[in-house]
């Protein structure tokens, strides 16, 4: 199942409004067909791992991240009925599907047929994969992640506004790839209008994964940008960086809608600097903790990484 | 050599003003005597070794983590004398003692009796080990620790001056731990005023090992405490911990008088809250870089510190 949800990370953010899910065929011991959800949404996983496998997916397990659709569509078969109809013998099945259009009902149809379902087995893990999409379907609002890139005493930029560079190479480099990652950027107007940012993906091999550009602004955007008036006010996407500047990320921070920061630690020293956030309205110190969780710590060159997850209630 | 040095820790800050070093005596592959240098600076950790080892030092190699000193006092012999009566076969020194009184004249003595020796096995672990006295010896000032606990988002306080607390109960403890470690601390007269501070280490059986307490001031010191008008005029300590506020990491930071940085960080975001430093003369981004390495880094609870130390030329 380790595998199926790894797959489905490929799919990420490219088959959105679909989820992003992974499924693997293994009969025999042997991995006969693998599939993640395509870009727009289509084919769907278990098409792909089926299409791979042929007559050998006959008798084979399948494991998917996410419960089989159970609604055929103009673009496609029903996923359950596509496995019943392969002659699958087994389905493992990491998360049950939130949409209300399958629901369980994914999971009727194979077992009506005869299959053995194994249900549950990891949904945490499966969820945090399809984090963006899960949040967007039970939440009703996009996945937002905040990236700060700071010196060690927590400054994004010189008092003057320097900020070229704090981080060095691979931490950029790192922070590229992350906008590749998600559907949107955001930064606020101070940052547009100090620093023009172009917000693209500038890797080899990536440059079509720029995404949108929003600007948080109660006004006008300029050509190319989608102005957004408050982070309850995101418009139809699943995933959202929040690059900048201190304003911006203090608004996304005080109506708690970040649910993962990105910190990217120089080691150096600046200052009497440009603090990392503006007021977030907190009210005292008790409040503060419990709300985050180290998820993930990296050296980036001679940057550090920290991922930090917001702790929310199921 | 490793187990040597290991040793040579457990003297810090006791042994001062001489240098912590540690001895291991090992005879056919038997460790038959340990020693490191005691509260005060004697006995030698040579002594100790040889007291613990009795007639087995006869044949022994000696492992010690600094040159045996050559001159004789009042308070005891030379230990290059000690080991040459010891009938000691063998010495092997990490690191060559900088102290005009031996600076090789140890050596010298034990190569005159026939004792083998092996020479500068661990400079670099071995003056690690003994930074607060090699800094002082060498460069004539105490080894500077800067400790700063913030939130993510580099706050060291709310803006209304609220810190208690930021980082956790494991946390605290660590720094009661290096409190124990130092000889003094110091902090600024803000720090001072606003929270009072005992900097006594409260930890069950380390209560007697509370460092002097010094004041950063141009003016008076309330009793109890040593007044210091700069980074430059600390007196005769070889280790201080400076412990706040902004404006005293500052003015260290700003003199480069700090050697080792302690970065507790709590997982939370203030906000508009009180900056770590206040502006420490920095001419722009190019000069902030290369000052810094990160030595070591390691959760307490749910907060993580981590340990940078300042590169200098050797």
């Amino acid at each position: 199942m380790a595998a199926a949800i790894a797959l489905s990370l490929r799919g990420r953010p490219a088959s959105a409004p679909n989820p992003n899910v992974g499924c693997l065929l293994v009969r025999e011991g042997r991995v006969v067909g693998r599939g993640w959800t395509q870009p727009g949404g289509r084919p769907h996983a278990e098409a792909m791992a089926l299409a791979a496998a042929g007559a050998m997916a006959r008798g084979a397990t399948a494991y998917v991240s996410l419960e089989p659709c159970a609604h055929a569509s103009p673009r496609g078969p029903a996923c359950a009925d596509s496995l019943v109809a392969a002659g699958v013998a087994r389905v493992v099945i990491a998360a049950q599907d939130p949409d209300p259009r399958t629901d369980g009902r994914g999971i009727a149809r194979l077992q009506a047929a005869g299959i053995e379902t194994v249900l549950n087995l990891a949904p945490a893990a499966a969820r945090a994969a399809m984090a963006p999409w899960w949040t967007r379907r039970t939440a009703g609002r996009p996945f937002v992640t905040l990236k700060l890139a700071t010196s060690l005493d927590g400054c994004i930029a010189l008092a003057d506004g320097t900020s070229r560079w704090i981080t060095g190479a691979r931490a950029r480099a790192h922070g590229h790839l992350e906008r590749a990652k998600h559907e949107a950027i955001l930064v606020g107007r101070g940052t547009l209008d100090a620093d023009s940012p172009r917000l693209d993906v500038r890797l080899p091999g990536l440059e079509d994964r720029s995404p949108r550009k929003f600007l948080l602004t109660r006004g006008e955007a300029p050509d190319g940008w989608t102005a957004v008036a408050s982070p309850e006010a995101i418009p139809d996407i699943d995933s959202l960086l929040v690059e900048g500047g201190a304003g911006a990320a203090a608004t996304f921070l005080a109506a708690d809608r970040v649910d993962r920061l990105l910190l990217y630690r120089a080691p150096i020293l600046i200052g009497a600097g440009r603090a990392a956030l503006g007021d977030i309205g907190l009210a005292g110190l008790d409040t503060a903790h419990g709300r985050w969780r180290l998820a993930d710590s990296r050296a980036l060159g001679s940057d550090q990484l920290d991922v930090y997850e917001r702790t929310r209630r199921e």
